[in-house]
């Protein structure tokens, strides 16, 4: 049987392929999806999975898709579960589409992903899986095999497989253009406050707080500080730019899929500073109405999303709606960044639908009598309900 | 006719205290009502309105009501109206309240505010005054009058009153325990980067990051770094505390209850903080399903209080069902705080649904297989839904 | 100055015609529009106007763009306002919008209606004057002199306006393809039982059940047992049908737009029938979680619509929301009509998400103990809560 | 091991019985939990399980517990999950309890019930096995041995357990008080027309349309037609008084926990009666806010109920809501019912909210004018949108 296994390079997948040859009998095929990794990463994993046998490696460039077709998504999303950007849940999705891709090219019967069975990552790649080729088999060797990370570290030995020296260090990590997460050890613990180790994106750098101009045009960034830049640079720029002033760690209780609640952290200077950015933009364009009913969606899709459900219809439905939305939202937005603070100090748009003559206390134009008859309304029904109380 | 007004002491109750003698034909009664305001305030109020040939002056102290009853209920809600921490809008219903009170016992006909016909308040007032006493009559002499804030200033030299200096300041301030809002002059644009000067709460006068310890009992903050505090001294703490270092200045884009759309500045160290940190302890003890539902309770919650609403029975429906959930929202969480930028670094609670054995991927007392079924129904209509599709 | 105004031939836009020649000194232009009147009003409608002296009297068919712009926008939304499904509410925009298109062509200046200041229509025709035309002045005659009916019949004697011998009768109606609304008289207490007098649409005229089959091409209705439609011609024969069975009354207390509460009664034959049938089948190829979504966007929609915003931008975005989940909304369903009872018997779709080997309690293709993984993360939070509520 | 079994009297649970003494070697003690069935089916349960060799039968009245705190919970939830009024899903966690509540008293290791894997009653069971007795092994033999209904009755006659006559019958019925659910057959293909044959409780046997007037007390029915009634003697009265309409049929697609579509058919007059007559007095007394929010807390709470998830924190913090509205649902209403047809023609409370000065058209109280300064701001931000569009 051939199998296609979504490839990192790093220890657990690196098991994945041995299990696959020796207790699957399967024929491997690896693919490793770039979405946002060092460039030395993916030769590693090239020559890596040469040495471990495999039928085939493949390497795909994802990086402007993921940016565009995900990370943009996100960002007019405003996307959020329980406060995580979903840095991780977002390339999922787009890895296991191109492992089916390849599987479908390869002839492979079956799909393979190195999660384990305590995660969400293994919800996120099989819902893609069974979605857009269930006629394939799906193996997930680490949780059928009720692996432990140990047990992964005694195969690899066993097996030859190169295991890296940091495996000492209790932390696993992923990263790509839209996060990166770290996790074990003692972040396990919800009352230990993180050691500085753990953050390699976010260091305070620069001393004086710094102003960075965000230009958007329909809901997605284009531009800093006036320059033009791809979707990919952008957010490269942008991680580089709020990650020294520190910006973007986020330490928080987060409900896996299963319903495990487990500490998090994470560091998306890039996300967190877009979406804020992006979200005065909003505020300024968009009516209240709008605004108040997008919360609503927008909490429906970043659990979709969070769940791994990036084929189910109802996001693509709630996509339809936020795209209706961003039609207006072009415009400026100036971010203050220093020492781990954000936040917007300035806004404008020519869909802006402030007005100087409405909003001022000065202004006279407006008859502020006009407004009487509206207060006669509105309490009315709060006023009949406390007369029949006090009656 | 006798009419009992909302005093502040400042020059636009000032000015309303003579427009009600002057053009109602009113004995007027003026309360003011301590909400956490200075204590000097008070008695320049006190002897101001005395002044005014008022036929009397009564000061409130509701320091402890408000924090107890109001800004409590607040941290329990999470209380955010597109970003704002209902400062303002929060002390309105008591003032309200009280004038009421007031005027039930002074056996007046009337019930006055300084309010302008652009704004808010006008809304929060009539709404308690009409809910709890729609017998008296209502006058708004600033509103009925058309008086712009150059009127105003006019009318108050004409008849005596004395104008602060600072009325070349073009900013517009309402302080109370819960926050301070900035308004007026070029804020009004909002592309303008606010000048240093309009903040008086939130500057950075630490250097070094500093930990505080949050305490909570069903919901409310009770202790601060250990120390047990009465709720109007903790919050003035915090206040203290978090706006040494910058933390709690909100710059946004505002939807005025008109539908006007505002920009506003705040300063809120303490409200910033407290519901930061009361967030976090929800997300180590409430369910999943209770997170997101009560996110959307919390949304309608403070769009009640922002629209004047306390009166309206929802507003209690839904504080029902917040008490319920916060019986369990008791622990300790450690706040970093640095530059403007306030973060979670820790959280316990001895009703954490966190399992550290049902978290860790270390563990292995459960059985990793035991998932395997959940993985098969997880995406089971977005997959017969895209089948439907290609065929 | 020249006003164009809403013309219905009644008594009180016809008032409205004299009161604008006589109080507000202008040449008036009617516009009467056909949403699924009888053609003798229109004529009349016409006659009549001529004899009032306006300037030019224009009537417009647009049953065809209610039917496929409203009608069936308000069938795919599932409309309904609290158990209303928006006959008249439907209707306001498109006649607004057809008065305002009249008044550019006229180069006239201001814009008229006759609706009363105490109900909705007043709100749905300025909400589309001022979003379209917010140059032109608005002229609401009835309110403007605070009239009452008595008034009308008054004025409307007193200058030789026709007024019909049933104005004894206490009712006010207001029908269109979508529906009928009975008010006023005994009907307003909300304890009277309607006398049966009040229906038109709806008497039981067949004795036995009856089964029509609606086919539904996405998410709106083509053909009647099998006979292919146009849009007008399916609603008004569906309202036939339904109605010779009593189907479609609908009396209820309504939260008017200003917070008044009102007891309202109306016949609804096709739009009971067809969103029945509508949901059923939406049932059958929607996911749950885009059924569950999509319920609020229909409040959402149905609000919106009752308010009269029409123009309202997130009108328009739940629009693209809807229409993106009504691509599959494409299948049959049979409904039994009987003594005012309908209900769904049967229904089917090429994009039925049914299937019948996963549903069958006597399939053996699906292992049973497959689900086992999902029961124990089932109510895993919730065991976690009960366990420590004992400890 | 001792072993506690929900226990029906029916084939599959009977089964059970012997499956759970023959492979599992278990001592049963069985529970037959009386929610409104026939007096002669308890009886024949309890016959059965003696011959079955139970070591012990314990039948428990739970008819006015089942009515007080389950079925009334769900009218004043006016419980529907996708049309559903959960007659089957209310029962199960009051069954599941009782069930628990035994096993402690018999000091029994084991809890077990007869569903099966691809329905929804494991998961009701489970949860609450899980919440209130979470050291229990959980035995559930029909889906561990993966038996389909065929083998179920093999392994009856084998084992020597009475088949009955109308096993024939493709249906599978479940009643209790609240409704009655008919599965199985022709049943499950969603375009077939449900043969008469498969109603019991809805018959119209009155040619006559009937009113009865229904008093509700807090939310729930106290009394029809003026005679005062325990909450079982209203439930059994008000099921035969509108079944004799025919009221009370519900032939829908359902979404099953498990995401699976399944045809479903039920029989619940009281149910569909009683909510509508509670929901029109909730449209007299309550506000629009709390109308409409407590629509969407309605919808929540169905779904935990269906879900099983009665032991969820988040049901509990819905009912505290639910209550606190309630306070004043108090009043009386009017049904109509004939043939399949059920509707409101009346209703009164002393908390009405309803006032017939300002509704009516005629009264003369309420200036018109006053509403005028609403209507310019009613639309405000659409006007503005719309202005920018075209600019």
């Amino acid at each position: 049987m051939k199998a296609v296994l979504a490839y990192s390079g790093g220890l657990d997948t690196s098991v994945c392929v041995k299990l696959l040859q020796d207790k699957y009998a399967c024929d491997v095929v690896t693919v490793t999806v770039d979405v946002g990794v060092a460039q030395d990463e993916l030769r590693e994993a090239e020559e890596k999975a040469e040495k471990l046998g495999v039928v085939r490696h493949i390497t795909i460039d994802a990086k402007e898709e993921f940016a565009r077709e995900y990370i943009f998504r996100a960002i007019k999303a405003n996307a959020s579960y329980e406060g995580y950007p979903l840095s991780t849940a977002l390339a999922r999705p787009l890895i296991a589409t191109k492992v089916v891709e390849v599987a479908k090219e390869e002839e492979a019967e079956a799909l393979a992903h190195g999660a384990t069975g305590k995660g969400n990552d293994q919800f996120r790649f099989e819902a893609v899986f069974r979605s857009l080729a269930p006629e394939m088999e799906i193996i997930a060797p680490v949780r059928e095999l009720n692996l432990t990370r140990k047990d992964s570290i005694k195969y690899a030995k066993k097996m030859g497989i190169p295991v890296p020296v940091e495996i000492d260090k209790p932390y696993s990590v992923d990263e790509n253009l839209w996060g990166r997460s770290i996790e074990g050890g003692i972040l396990e613990d919800p009352s230990a406050v993180p050691p500085e180790e753990i953050y390699q994106w976010t260091k305070v750098t620069k001393e004086e707080a710094e102003d960075v101009e965000v230009e958007f045009e329909k809901g997605v960034p284009v531009a800093l500080n006036g320059e033009k830049l791809s979707p990919v640079e952008l957010v490269e720029r942008m991680n580089a730019i709020a990650g020294s002033h520190g910006v973007g760690r986020i330490d928080m209780i987060e409900d896996r899929i299963l319903g495990i609640k487990a500490r998090e952290n994470y560091e998306c200077p890039a996300a967190v500073a877009l979406i804020k950015a992006h979200k005065q933009l909003e505020h300024l364009v968009l009516t209240r109405l709008e605004l108040k009913f997008k919360a609503a969606v927008e909490q429906e899709w970043s659990e979709l999303v969070y769940n791994g459900l990036w084929t189910e219809p109802l996001r693509i439905d709630l996509d339809a709606f936020i795209d209706k939305t961003q039609d207006r939202v072009t415009g400026k937005v100036k971010l203050r960044l220093h020492s781990g603070s954000c936040r917007v100090v300035s806004r404008s748009s020519p869909y802006a639908l402030y007005s100087e003559r409405l909003a001022s206390f000065d202004d006279v134009t407006l008859d502020q009598r006009s407004v009487e008859g509206m207060l006669r309304y509105h309490a009315l029904q709060a006023s009949l309900y406390q007369k029949l109380r006090k009656d």
